[in-house]
């Protein structure tokens, strides 16, 4: 079934070992283990990582940004492919992941907002994409809690949302049901043996040992003790403060689908759920690893938002959270094998790791398997930063 | 030791039974069994109540409203007497209470605020209290974290604080070590007999009796059921949410002491204890039972301290709750006697229950003990909602 060499395995070892549990690291994990190979996880907390903060919006279209093109063509395969996997996933764990078809509307609140909306649209149709542009009122209409100053906006009926903790959650029953098996600790340090990785050691001294190692660490991918520094990947962490309100019954359904806008120069969008939560995301700060909720975080969100959706300080606040993305120095994630011959990469996907879980499991199970990248991913693999391949975001428009 | 008949005690009996283990309850109990009283507490979980969620000014002079002279007086009495009961609650319970002679800078952001603050500095002096104007670089000198704008402020040196979960805590280990007894469940019903209060019936099922019964029960002290309608305590919950920021290390002090202002008509506090967290504090919302955190709640305490203090922004925010001041139609407490012998009240603190501690314990422990209110807690009496008597607030400063 793979093409790699027998002979690490034993009652610590696997096939495959992916190093971070996630939902990138499980839906790889679920895949590889489909494909009939043992497959083990190493994570303290599996199910945990970005996606228990993330918002879950699967924006292929409304997140379209110039120069990130190549992106777009795996963020709209992804997108298209979510249905069929959401099917597969909920037979699989018996699960609901909370995958809702409602569409995005993002909005524009000031005359400078509506011209980077109308550019937005304009790169959007340039793509081949379908977004519909909106006057203020026929904004209003969609969605009556929006704030009388909304100037127009561009309805995306195609970019829809998931709750990416039920998603996690899913895909760790689905992984156990395949029999994977998991390891709760850290994994400390990556074995290397005759310029292989055959495996890693774990932060409670056992050692584990497969033929092929995943690492899906997401933001700490690349502080892996014993990776090579040509096989290190270049992911740094990226802040992300999101907050939850409650919409009670009273008031719902507030939002019928994801709105989003631009305020002042920063992201803001509002995705409400169909149990009630109402997610919003994001700021996106370069501070290193921390993860504390600061005044000016939740601050700057809520006024934001009370901008977009003034009825909304009516809400319950009950979380507050922050995460790290695993940005990448040309904001595609990061797919495949890595210089050093047994560890592959499935990190670095930055804003769209809920988007990319369905083609990254296909990618990742495909190359597990056969030892071949398949052709959509190709352009993402880890080798474009240590060869002199260009950068993903360089290519520009077909 | 008492002027009240005897014979209702057994048991479950004793000389006192407080409704209510929020602070005022646990001093009143407290002062009780000092007095060889025995004293009993019934509250599902004594020690919590609003003092779980108040900041802990001690702000007599800063708190001065017009027409309030005669709650000032007793304002200021509680807060001459706090250094001294501090003192012995630390030693009788052996614990820290947090409480910080730091003092309090009120200060004004544009023009009206100004005037505002001028006028209560004016009523200040004709009250005979002392308060300091400084201009607005003079304030930025004492707290220098101030917002650039800040256009003057009033220096009150006698303004203190205390944190109040420690005051609880304290007290309750007090109570225990003076020999109170505590009954885990929430009283539910009077018990009346012959017109005569004589115990309560716990949710539980357990039927308390005793001699004299305090109703001490914050805002939920007009829900007892049982209570006759004359003797029934006019108190209201009023809404307050609150946040606490933690101020790291490498930022300390940040304040020095407590700083306040009226921003757009709402006031808002920022006050910093010495272990780092900085309570910010307190919308005022007439909206029944309801406790949530609101976005609306949060956001507005965030903008408002934001202007006051830009630099909080950096600091984690680890907490944010809702609780009810019992509030009273003069707000005013309600101190002592009923219509119904056996019951007193010791409710209705609305703003001031953590700065009318002291005097409410020495009150209610000279009633319980003599049968007498004493003279500078008899302006307090609720007699004055139920008789002829004039509420306090109408009262004319001297």
């Amino acid at each position: 079934m793979q093409s790699f060499p027998q002979g690490h395995t034993g009652p610590a070892g696997s096939d495959v070992l992916v190093i971070g549990g996630g939902i990138i690291g499980l839906v790889t994990a679920w895949r590889a283990a489909l494909r009939g190979l043992r497959t083990a996880v190493a994570d303290p907390d599996p199910g945990g990582g970005a996606a228990r903060v993330a918002a879950g919006m699967l924006a292929a279209v409304t997140e379209l940004h110039h120069g990130e093109q190549t992106l777009l063509g795996l963020n709209l395969a992804s997108a298209e492919r979510y249905p069929a996997f959401v099917a597969e996933l909920e037979e699989a764990s018996g699960q609901d992941t909370g995958y809702r078809a409602c569409g995005t509307l993002a909005v524009a609140l000031d005359a400078d907002d509506r011209a980077e909306l109308r550019e937005l649209h304009a790169l959007q149709l340039r793509s081949g994409l379908t977004a519909e542009w909106l006057t203020g009122r026929e904004c209003r209409r969609l969605e009556p809690m929006l704030a009388p100053g909304v100037r127009g906006g561009l309805r995306v009926d195609g970019d829809h949302q998931i709750d990416p903790r039920r998603l996690a959650t899913a895909l760790l029953t689905a992984c156990e049901r395949a029999g994977v098996v998991f390891h709760r600790a850290r994994a400390e340090r990556l074995s290397v043996v005759r310029e292989r990785a055959t495996g890693a050691v774990l932060a409670d001294g056992r050692a584990l040992t497969a033929d092929q190692v995943v690492l899906a660490a997401g933001s700490l991918s690349g502080r892996l003790a014993g990776v090579p520094d040509d096989a290190r990947p270049p992911v740094r962490p990226v802040k992300g403060q999101v907050l939850r309100l409650t919409v009670p019954r009273p008031y719902a359904p507030f939002l019928s689908r994801t709105v989003r806008a631009v305020v002042r120069g920063s992201h803001v969008y509002l995705v409400p759920r169909e149990n009630g939560e109402l997610v919003v995301g994001a700021t996106s700060e370069e501070l290193g690893w921390d993860t504390t909720v600061t005044a000016g975080g939740v601050y700057g969100l809520l006024r934001d938002a009370h901008e977009l959706v003034p009825g909304l300080t009516e809400l319950p606040l009950t979380e507050t959270r922050a995460g790290l993305r695993p940005g990448t120095p040309d904001n595609a994630p990061l797919l495949g094998p890595t210089a050093l011959p047994g560890l592959h990469l499935a990190t670095g996907h930055y804003r769209n790791g809920v988007l990319l879980t369905p083609v990254t499991g296909d990618a990742m199970g495909e190359l597990l398997a056969t030892g071949t990248l398949p052709a959509a991913a190709r352009p993402f693999t880890p080798l474009r930063f240590t060869t002199n391949a260009r950068p993903v975001r360089q290519e520009q428009p077909a």
